[in-house]
């Protein structure tokens, strides 16, 4: 399944997309793709729906992100060996996890604010881990199982506040619509091998990132457990995976965004984003 | 006014400690210490409300963390400059920020859970800030009026987690039961001055921290400005201040928590924690 909410930014409503392309509505069904519905109980329910019964939404509508009721937003950094090397960083003998805000989440069109101050605002194409049923000390072997979906995320990073204004990336990370979360909750049943997805991303329609999570240092089994062991993972975390090459910073020389800049992003079978850069009010 | 939460972990229900020294239940006039009710409305709200009308609530029930709907717990590092002394670190010239993961909020006396592979369990009393009021961009003339009160906070730390276990702090500021949170909010007309509050953690009986908010790098004013250049803060969101001097990190030998330990910390006019200390299961 393709799971989604729709609506206006606070108050989104449940629903998913149908094998016709058309967005349906599960509200009154469930009251969000977040808690206990994003766990192996929950997804049954869901599947047990007829979702050609079910009210269509306005394809216009606005997306939100694809998931509800986050705890926390962990991201995995210099997850991708390329990735490392170009930032100029050594791939880490274990998996460097900081978390992004969680009132940086927003849905997948949803702009990409440059904050006032900002002058190296970033892209990061990543594969996001959404977390199903609360873990804890799980192995490598059983972690899969405690994912609900997967989903595409714009990991959006300002540099300079990331690296040069004192320790610590939190800064760079957690600025306002720097998570960009969607279109859709694939549901892990329909991704076959995480560890195999070609993902890109373009910026004014120019291929910036074009990689695949083949090439992810630490796979999503990996991060799920080793995450597991410092920390409870409830329904409803994301795990953003960390990003291949091809960022701005990266560059020579260094490109980053501006007001009116587009970028598009995406991963094989989890669907598209796509935003404009605004300057923040 | 001194708000609570009170009874069991997840199903906590809003309270205050009245001038006698007895909780009252507030169950049924607010929906919990959290969002709207934190805001200068809300609090006005509340003070209109007569405390000896309201049902005591036993004094032996369970306190959990003072505030709910945290969105982010924010910490502010190396924010004592005799702590960042301890601590082999230079005081940094703008805060440094990194989160601690929500799911490690509790309550006051909520025991400190010492992970299976820890071996260095640390402890940190610091001054907590709660926001009331959702705050973007906000000078540091007009900060202190979107904080809706202060609370004591212990920001338990595992160093090995923290330092030795590649880059970012989060995996060692993370672990569940690692934000005990309380035992009040209290509001922030009854803090005449954030800067000069004095602040004491003891082990086992015995002083280890005895500091005061006098020595704060960064003080409130500048640290809820600073963050709001970065992203917005909404009303339940923790920020905590950094720690004065004499954690076990910093001892020669170091010193840290074993299962049985009882840590005891408090801030003048805020109350008191107590925590014994558990092995993971």
């Amino acid at each position: 399944m393709k799971l989604l909410r729709h609506g206006a930014r606070g108050a989104e409503r449940p629903g998913l997309l149908h094998a016709d392309g058309t967005i349906r509505d599960l509200t009154g069904l469930v009251p969000d793709i977040a808690g206990a519905v994003l766990s192996d109980m929950g997804m049954a329910m869901l599947r047990s729906i007829d979702p050609s019964r079910l009210p269509v939404v306005d394809a216009n509508t606005r997306l939100g992100a694809c998931v509800g009721g986050t705890g926390k937003f962990i991201c995995i950094g210099l997850n991708y060996a390329d990735h490392a090397a170009e930032s100029g960083m050594a791939v880490p003998p274990e998996p460097v996890i900081f978390q992004k805000a969680t009132s940086a989440i927003c849905g997948p069109t949803d702009p990409i604010i440059i904050p006032r101050t900002s002058e190296k605002t970033d892209w990061e194409v990543e594969l996001a881990v959404i977390i199903g049923t609360k873990a804890k000390y799980v192995s490598e072997a059983e972690a899969l199982s405690y994912v609900a979906g997967y989903a595409v995320s714009n990991d959006v990073s300002e540099r300079a506040f990331q690296t040069e204004r004192s320790g610590q990336w939190t800064k760079g990370k957690s600025c306002d619509n720097f998570g960009q979360t969607g279109p859709w909750l694939v549901t892990r049943d329909e991704v076959a091998d995480p560890q195999n997805l070609s993902m890109w991303l373009k910026v004014n329609g120019e291929t910036m990132q074009n990689g695949s999570t083949r090439t992810m240092v630490y796979g999503v089994a990996h991060v799920v457990s080793y995450l597991s062991q410092f920390m409870t993972l409830h329904p409803g975390d994301i795990i953003s995976t960390g990003t291949p090459p091809g960022v701005g910073m990266g560059m020579k020389p260094p490109r980053y965004l501006k007001a009116g800049d587009v970028v598009e992003l995406g991963i094989e079978g989890l669907g598209q984003q796509r935003q404009v850069c605004e300057a923040d009010a």
